[in-house]
C-alpha cells in the first residue's frame, strides 16, 4: 500500500487527483502485471480476467481500446486483434490497495477463445462442475479475422 | 492449459463432470493461489477481487461462506471474519484456462475495507483520477465486529 493510496481512503466522493500521480502508485507484480477485470458495462456480465503492463494500461486509457499483456507470447495485445471479438472501453476503475483493476467494456460478440461470452462458464456446484454456457460462435470460426 | 480444460472447451451447455476432477485441474499461480472476483448476485457489481488456496476454495465451497488466502498475513480468512461484513456465496465458476474464478456473493454492507460498498472505487478518467464511492461505514468502526 502507498501513501497516497492509503489518503486516498479517507477522501470524499468526487475528490480529484492527477491520473499521472495515481498511475504511479499503481502497485503491478513482480513481473510487472495487473489483473484487469472486463465486465460488460450495461448487463453487468463479467466477462473475463486477463492482465496487464503499464504499457497495456496506457494504450488502453490513451486510446479507448482495450489492450492486455498476454503472458504465453510475452507481448502487448489488443483485444479483438485476432478474433475480431474487440472491447472498447467505457471506464476504468482501480481497487483500494492498486493492485487490480476494472474495466467496463463494451464487448463485441464472444469474449471467450471457445466462443461462449463469458470466460466463467464451469459452474462449480454441489459435487459436480457444469457448463453453463454454450458458444455464440463456432470457436474455429473465430481466429480467422482480424480488426 | 491441462487436457481436461482443452476438451471442455467444445462441450455443450449442461454436460457435467465430478467436481473433484475439475477441481484438480484449478490452475494455481506458483505461489499455489488462484484469484478470486466477487460480485454481488442480483445487482452485479464487482466487489473485490482477492487470492484463494485450494484450502480456501474447497472451504469455500463446502461451507457457503466465503473465505480468500491473505498474502500479507499468509493465513486463511473467513470474510467479515474481522469487519462483520460476510460474503455468502450464491454460485462460483472457474474460467475458460482454469486460473480464475468468479463468485456471485451476497455480501453484507461494504465489501470494502474503506468502508466503500466495492474495492474499485477510483475511477481512472481522461487526465484526473477520481474517488467515485462514499464510505457506507467509518472504516474505524468496521474492525471492531466479528462475524
Amino acid at each position: 500500500m502507498t501513501d497516497l493510496l492509503k489518503r486516498l481512503e479517507r477522501e470524499p466522493c468526487d475528490s480529484r487527483h492527477s491520473l499521472e500521480e495515481v498511475l504511479a502508485n499503481v502497485r503491478f507484480n513482480g513481473d510487472g502485471l495487473l489483473p484487469a477485470i472486463a465486465q460488460q458495462h450495461d448487463s453487468g456480465e463479467v466477462l473475463m480476467m486477463a492482465w496487464m503492463n503499464r504499457e497495456a494500461l496506457e494504450e488502453t486509457l490513451r486510446t479507448g481500446r482495450v489492450y492486455y499483456y498476454s503472458r504465453s507470447r510475452a507481448k502487448l495485445w489488443r483485444k479483438g486483434e485476432s478474433s475480431g471479438q474487440q472491447q472498447h472501453l467505457k471506464s476504468a476503475s482501480l481497487d483500494c490497495d492498486g493492485d487490480t483493476l476494472l474495466l467496463q467494456v463494451e464487448q463485441t460478440g464472444p469474449a471467450c477463445h471457445t466462443g461462449r461470452r463469458s470466460c466463467f462458464y464451469l459452474s462449480l456446484e454441489a459435487d459436480s462442475a457444469r457448463i453453463s454456457s454454450a458458444a455464440l460462435i463456432d470457436p474455429d470460426e473465430l481466429y480467422t479475422k482480424g480488426s
